[in-house]
């Protein structure tokens, strides 16, 4: 039985395989190949794009979708195995994904991050926890340690812009923020951008590094696909000669967020502006995920020139994840 | 592109042409002539009526929709522009609303008045940004100025008891509540019952005026339609003649509930009972566009009565969303 | 028009007649016999299985599903006729239920225990109030008195596990918790056992009777079905020869929880392990409503054990549901 909860479900040729099924799709539509299949989303944590895009990709493939959020209409669920029972959480993973199963045809989850750390985000424990319970195949809605359909949406993307994404420079540019936030997006940039063979820069101020397991796992992929990558705290050098900016806040470790590093004034200069373009290619493009908070991660005048791709990023989530739920169910 | 977000979209003429649409759909279902579309609808605020109506009325068109709550599974959306992102909102509208105009087919919003004023009701910044920044056609679940499908739901109401609209003494009365509620639903009865001909009285207490705007609007209407308006203290005097008793609180300004305008003991008078009725034609109908406080707002004696058309009139909103989708896809 | 919010509205023949359906569907799906029908689910509690089981019934019988909660996206209801409606409850049931009528095909309603005592839970008010305003036919989805779909799925359970009902020997075993719960799942399990037939044993400690009306009913449908059913304080004795464990924590009234009553230490030795079972059948299954918290309410080796049929259980639900939404349109 098939999964898409990370990236390594995949492998190099794996994501390419998806990445051409997604734009054929985009192309013509494939009918409804998915006929009364039903997908399940379980959501712990709000969504815009994600729901609505699964939702509306499931109909276009003739199935349906059913979303349920933890903890609002749905019970509060336990993931952790053997944690005594008796505080506010009122059913365990192991029946609920179980349960499930029973119901839908394919199973998605969102649980970000629980702020313990990055070992814990790293073992990605809930949605873990329910990719082993479930007899169903299981499909990420964005995870503690990657974003999977978003890293297919962003290689989509570049390559619509650039034809390939084979040796594209691309620049993940850590950008600041009002919190810390996780680095399950940022994750799933270097992941799969190292899978498509991008030339990755990642730029980020000291003490907002990416996790080893993370780094270690790209580096794999890289050694596959002809990528590269590099670490650096210089934004302006990193951004020389990029054809893809993509800006993302992430971090710090929370203890460190305490001393009031994700704010400090020293950093605001790492937020896009389209000065920052000047030393890009002429046809630079600009990516991020969204939601984005204008003028705190990002520069308006970015965001509303034509060098930004972020709306038809978010557009391909749902070409890509009509991708991944027919791959899912190719032999389930 | 089509939009019906207020009643100028449809103006006059296009407002006949709904209702009579809206009632050939009553009398037999078009079936899916919006076979594959997908209604994506945006909601600020609590809904029954309205979700479940646009649910089913483009089940009954062969689509389907998709409901979003913000704040609740939904980022919190900001709607200003150029407002500092550094609270709790993590989203701007100029980004939601192209994205979702690149899942769903056509866009509802519902965003109540904030409570900062006429001026600011009328402006009605909140459903215009997503007009502005969206792609798609947008229809209002309710703004802050106008319930424009409510306001074509009473004047099928009115046309079925009636045969017409043309020349119905129609009675918009002010009803006491126990805060004070914004003024979309009377504005929405007074500018369609203005475009469809109707003889209307508006009556309030002093200091519950409609906004100046609204009023002049309806204005126009009426020079088209034919229809007459008068205003009115005298709540005895405008029932005397009613055909229809439309019952609705609003307002005052904020600033007057706070000195207990609107829990006065000498308002509740013009709570309408049976007895209100006595002075009205023998065939006199109540509407409301619901919800309804019982005997605070109106009186069960007029709710459980046979005069009362409330559920008929809350059944046509979804004949009457029916027809202002198909309308809205006409040329899109 | 018929409805199925209590057993009483199945009887005897009607519980077998909708088991032998439900066992019908599992074995071939009927197709789309319910096609275009909408079924409205408003939920003033939280849901895992009732609401996404029910979904996917009516997607499998070709219907839609359209769910609300209440208080959440919807206004707040007030279910008591004359109560003065200037608090936080926006609309009566008598408006809602009747407007919701106008829109979907058939209600379902989940409303649990308001823990304002026995005689309140068996007057089961608020999906009573329902089903006097709805013009629609009603579906319980739980509510203070009983959880009827629930009963049939664990009757069909023990069918599939036995081969009939009639004379198995079931045993309801009380189970601590970390709080009071309503009766409304015990009721069922009790008067759906009666009417299928089984050998009965209530255990639970002193003070946590079922309601007199309750047993009442059992009795009668034992009359009818051949049923044995008795009470006793004594779990190790009862479990002696059971073919069936269904454990479930339930009460004691409120008033008796402050006095430690649900907590005491004397009453943890009543929760289900594998030891309790070595005087029961070999054959022996255990049975559990869900959500259960694990060692807690029932030990995690019974659960993991190959006795349990909790998640067949839980799948039971959806092929009674729709046995049950089939059964109320036959004359609709």
């Amino acid at each position: 039985m098939r999964h898409y909860t990370h990236i390594k479900d995949l492998g190099v040729a794996g994501q390419q395989k998806l990445l051409k099924l997604a734009a054929d799709y985009k192309r013509a539509e494939p009918g409804p190949i998915l006929k009364n299949k039903v997908l399940g989303m379980l959501f712990f944590n709000p969504s815009l794009r994600t729901r609505t895009s699964f939702e509306v990709a499931m109909m276009k493939l003739g199935g349906q979708a059913v979303a349920l959020e933890e903890g609002s209409g749905v019970w509060k669920l336990e993931t952790e195995d053997g944690a005594p029972m008796n505080g506010d959480k009122a059913e365990h993973v192991r029946e609920a994904a179980a349960v499930l199963s029973r119901y839908v045809d394919v199973l998605g989850v969102r649980a970000f991050s629980r702020g313990m750390g990055q070992a814990d985000d790293d073992s990605d424990r809930v949605i873990n926890s329910f990719r082993q319970h479930a007899h169903v195949p299981m499909v990420s809605l964005e995870s503690a340690r990657e974003h999977p359909c978003q890293g297919l949406a962003d290689m989509l993307t570049i390559r619509e812009s650039f034809g390939q994404t084979q040796g594209v420079n691309v620049v993940l540019s850590w950008a600041p923020h009002v919190k810390p936030l996780p680095k399950a997006v940022p994750n799933s940039v270097l992941l799969h951008a190292a899978a498509a063979g991008c030339s990755i820069t990642v730029a980020h101020p000291p003490g907002f590094e990416l996790g080893g397991p993370v780094r270690e796992e790209a580096a794999q992929y890289a050694a596959q696909s002809g990528a590269r990558i590099r670490y650096t705290h210089d934004q302006r050098e990193a951004l020389n000669g990029a054809h893809v900016v993509y800006a993302k806040a992430w971090g710090p470790e929370p203890r460190q967020s305490e001393d009031g590093i994700v704010a400090s004034p020293a950093l605001r200069g790492w937020m896009p502006t389209l000065k920052h373009f000047e030393a890009c290619t002429d046809d630079a493009i600009f990516l991020h995920c969204l939601p984005v908070r204008r003028d705190v991660e990002v520069g308006s005048d970015v965001l509303d020139s034509e060098r930004s791709r972020v709306i038809d990023e978010a557009e391909n989530r749902m070409w890509v994840q009509m991708a991944a739920l027919a791959w899912l169910f190719e032999r389930a």
